[in-house]
């Protein structure tokens, strides 16, 4: 079943194709790439499972990549990083992030990132806007920070209020302090084979992480990457292809999607789309890394809701040999990744080894 | 059968990443991703095929995508337009190629550039230096070109020599020229959704040309990209991507390549292994764009050798529902693109549309 809107998605891409192939008898160039981009909406028909779940032990449970634990770890030794650095130097590496407007999840978002910088020891600095504000207001506030030498690395908090043009305010943030990773010059860097990048994205790199302090061979595996958005899929299909997996990117507009996602070896999902991934999608033994946070309503809960993946656990988790759960999986590791990358431009910039 | 050398780098290959794992309890940052590259050599191993061919009936024949009667079409609608531009402006395309020594392959390639220059009216330069050369040699040609206004599009012709920094030379090519599209700025924007990079690599858009010249549907299909070369086998990826196929790219450390490969609607061969690619790695009805351009000996050709593909042809055609023949398929749409590339620099440089 194809819910109507992704029937609309389709008629309008298609009639934008038969644009394409009618106008390629002159010419013209290729259409422009923006012109083809679609948003990565999941229609109904990829949420319902029909396949009946593998076969396996009523007994099988999956190892917990204990993320909260990993991501730890990795703080306390950026605390001990930290002190070197202002025993050596009298500096400390510092974080600036730019929020435009109250999106809860924003600001739950920036919460967290504020305690990680005070717990390593970080300086931390906030340039809050309000919804209303110009791209020059957000603008400036990102020059101001790229000429501050006391901060290292800075960030603007995803996603912008609509009618901003994110390219254009991404592009304004100075190379060197892009801790997040998403210049397009860090993501070419990414891609090609005898370049290194800046930064590697927080999220990504989290992923690449947890997969090696669990000791999951990459080289050769079959991975399958759900969802290809600028900031998770797409930098995270590129970093396992530099690890040398064989990756394949599931989107909204893939056919069979569970039987693509069923022949991995390790499995990053990142659509967005709660409980998407079901039992019988999984490869048995296979490795989960769920990027997934979705708000779901739990009147039981003290929020009134719950967060879960985009990977259904219950199930899950009698399939696959290894998961990470939602929360405490993926998520605390984004956190440490930021902290690393901040570190690592404090360095660059201090010169200090 | 895996061959000794294969042996060797992979362990070469797991003593490093086992050290990242030793390492991976410090909070030192991610290994330097090309610390990871490899060389993509394809083992003996994967050249030959033990499976049965899929069957087919014994009259099923693909039709032939011709890259030769497609590029000239393309070719003489530009010739049109520069014909168009020297009326309006008095100025025509140009194009300058770097040629560093004396590879055959290379001379052969860069006679074709300038025959296809000259055949739609496009100025041409060539700085030949040789294999000696230095560095800054090179990039004193490349500079010169940046400078010269009759100069719309460079390239630089590779591989370079060995002891040539290959990324360096590069970087010094202005970015409203790089006709190759290589620069990390341009790969970086040809990844990210949202954005448009200046050119997309010839090679590649030269096959998305061709999918879409004949009918080839792309959304939602799976598309198999064999070989991850920076100039080939990764904007090939990035591009059926941004045309919302599912990719998955098949290297050299893939296990069961023969398998993924079999589940391709749309393949890419782009190892640069003649015939890797066997009639029983092929889903009957995919179709295949073989990118391979691999001198063999042939005693009875006037030149002792000829040219073959990636993909054994002569199975394939039974398999496949189309594929482009080597010579006469991808290749030509390559120089086609190169020019077309070339004429939309111009048209920027000299604000024509």
């Amino acid at each position: 079943m194809i819910g109507m809107r992704t029937v609309r998605r389709m008629v309008s891409l298609l009639s934008r194709t038969s644009q394409i192939r009618n106008g390629s008898r002159i010419p013209k160039s290729s259409p422009p790439l923006v012109s083809l981009d679609l948003p990565d909406e999941w229609s109904s028909n990829f949420i319902q499972s029909d396949s009946p779940p593998p076969k396996c032990s009523d007994n099988a449970t999956a190892r917990i990549i204990d993320g909260i634990s990993e991501a730890e770890q990795i703080r306390s030794s950026i605390a001990v990083e930290v002190s070197r650095m202002k025993e050596s130097t009298g500096k400390v590496p510092g974080l600036a992030v730019v929020l435009v407007g109250q999106r809860q999840d924003s600001l739950a978002y920036v919460r967290k990132k504020i305690m990680a910088c005070h717990e390593v020891g970080f300086r931390f600095s906030l340039s809050e806007l309000p919804e209303s504000c110009t791209e020059e207001e957000v603008c400036d506030a990102l020059s101001n920070y790229n000429k501050d030498a006391s901060i290292h690395g800075i960030l603007v908090q995803l996603p912008l209020p609509q009618h901003f043009d994110e390219g254009k305010i991404l592009n304004v943030l100075s190379l060197e302090k892009d801790v997040d990773g998403f210049h397009p010059l860090n993501i070419g860097n990414l891609a090609i084979q005898g370049r290194e990048p800046l930064f590697i994205p927080c999220t990504p790199k989290g992923c690449i992480q947890l997969l090696l302090r669990s000791d999951v061979e990459i080289v050769g595996k079959r991975a399958v990457v759900i969802g290809r958005s600028n900031i998770v899929g797409l930098p995270t299909f590129l970093l396992l292809q530099r690890h040398h997996a064989t990756v394949s990117i599931v989107h909204a507009y893939s056919e069979n999607p569970e039987m693509i996602t069923r022949e991995a070896d390790i499995l990053v999902a990142a659509a967005g789309v709660p409980n998407l991934v079901r039992g019988s999608w999984l490869k048995p033994g296979a490795v989960v890394l769920d990027v997934g946070i979705n708000p779901i309503e739990d009147p039981e809960s003290e929020n009134g809701y719950r967060l879960i993946g985009d990977v259904c656990f219950e199930e899950a988790v009698k399939i696959a040999s290894a998961i990470t759960p939602v929360p405490g999986g993926v998520g605390p590791m984004t956190v440490a990744m930021l902290l690393q990358n901040t570190l690592e431009a404090a360095k660059r910039a201090l010169h200090f080894t």
